[in-house]
């Protein structure tokens, strides 16, 4: 056997999400699909992270244990012809055997893009969360700052997740604010795009999106930048903010050793 | 009755294009049945250009007659209300009885986005003509060049168009490549785009469509740059490239005296 590695972006839209399920494409289903035309038989496909129905990766990991011999450049090439266009390999590579792309993974980056401007784009949304209403940033910087350190994150946590507890190191947690991009279909100028960006060794169900939530709660001014630490200290889901729309959500890289 | 002059961003993948159609929903149907819910009766609105399914638009431009007495601001916030996610009114202005999006129209600009690389972007699928083989630039440059001026467009023009003459004047014609756009999922770096734009006093039906397939046939070294003086002068629609993707396309923006 052979065991590869699996780089992949693809737009979330409109998928179930990463893992397979009874109903609806998965990215997991599409990929384990393409793969088993090259097999003998059925193909189990290992993501690093779990991506919601919605939310997108820039280079998810994945890792698959295969017999086939083609090439990396072959079967990079032969996969995109069998994928749908809205899910692209960027590379394969072959791994030592007990390379496994959620168990080797030693750190993951997830970014979110939020926009605060009057009128929302219409190119952006399936990829930005448009707030209409005025935010302070800095309270919001001081807030993610909070994040950063060991914590258990049980208050950023989907409710009833089965969990193996909820301690997590949060290694950067930032906001980014004034970030132009000047995107084939965006005007440019001061452009209120705001990038919240987070590495930490693991993520609990939810929690990037619960975060963002309770950043833009401060930001709206509905609870202080120094609530953070007693949120982490009380751990109850109820006292955060909403959980944030999957669509701004993206896995940007996982770090492996 | 009041004149209005309305701009309008869109995202034209899922429309039949601006023109209301027998079947399916258009720009122009879109706007006119949000505007029919302030008036007694139909709005009939009027488009600058006419932009084929799957065009987009940066700032498209529209006139209507209306008689309801809204100031701009609510008008702008209602029809946004009333308008699908991929149409946004991004301003609304009072203009004197006379002005007409088309008519009272000296100019439009186009921009057409190609992305040069091995492996498509599934985020620009919508957006963004993919090309994996080499192109060379210099070439296409040097023909775009060629299409300034006032000349003959018989040769870039739908097969079976009515018209009033295909004689129409260009202002600018110019490829740009390398521009970096570091949109929302876009890695960045030497990025293999290249931005197509061009400006003038009027287009005919997918005229630019057709330059563009045309450049792409420079580029990949079909024809000579030189040879499109030729093209112009001899005005045989079968002479010139095929017609470029609906999706690369977007209207930039219409000019007024």
């Amino acid at each position: 056997m052979r065991n590869l590695k699996l780089t992949l972006k693809y737009d979330g839209t409109r998928f179930v999400g990463w893992q397979r399920q009874a109903e609806g494409e998965s990215i997991q289903g599409v990929l384990e699909d393409a793969l088993a035309r090259f097999e003998k038989g059925p193909v189990t496909v290992h993501g690093a992270g779990r991506t919601d129905a919605g939310v997108h990766a820039l280079a998810q990991v994945a890792s698959a244990s295969v017999t086939c011999t083609h090439d990396v450049e072959t079967l990079t090439r032969a996969l995109n012809a069998q994928l749908p266009p809205e899910v692209r390999v960027t590379s394969v590579e072959d791994v030592p055997p007990d390379f496994h792309a959620r168990f080797s993974a030693t750190g993951k980056t997830y970014r979110y893009l939020l926009r605060n401007t009057p009128i929302a784009d219409p190119f952006e949304r399936s990829y930005v969360w448009h707030l209409p209403e005025p935010l302070n940033l800095a309270a919001m910087e001081q807030a993610a700052a909070h994040l950063v350190g060991t914590h258990d994150f049980a208050a950023f946590q989907s409710t009833g997740t089965e969990t193996h507890g909820s301690v997590r190191t949060i290694t950067r947690s930032e906001l980014c604010a004034g970030v132009v991009w000047s995107g084939p279909h965006h005007a440019g100028g001061p452009s209120g795009l705001i990038t919240y960006e987070v590495s930490g060794t693991g993520f609990l169900r939810h929690m990037v999106r619960a975060i963002v939530g309770t950043l833009v709660d401060v930001g709206r001014g509905w609870r202080s930048a120094d609530s953070i630490p007693a949120l982490l200290a009380e751990g109850r889901r109820g006292d955060a903010g909403a959980t944030a729309p999957a669509h701004g959500l993206i896995l940007v890289g996982v770090d492996y050793h």
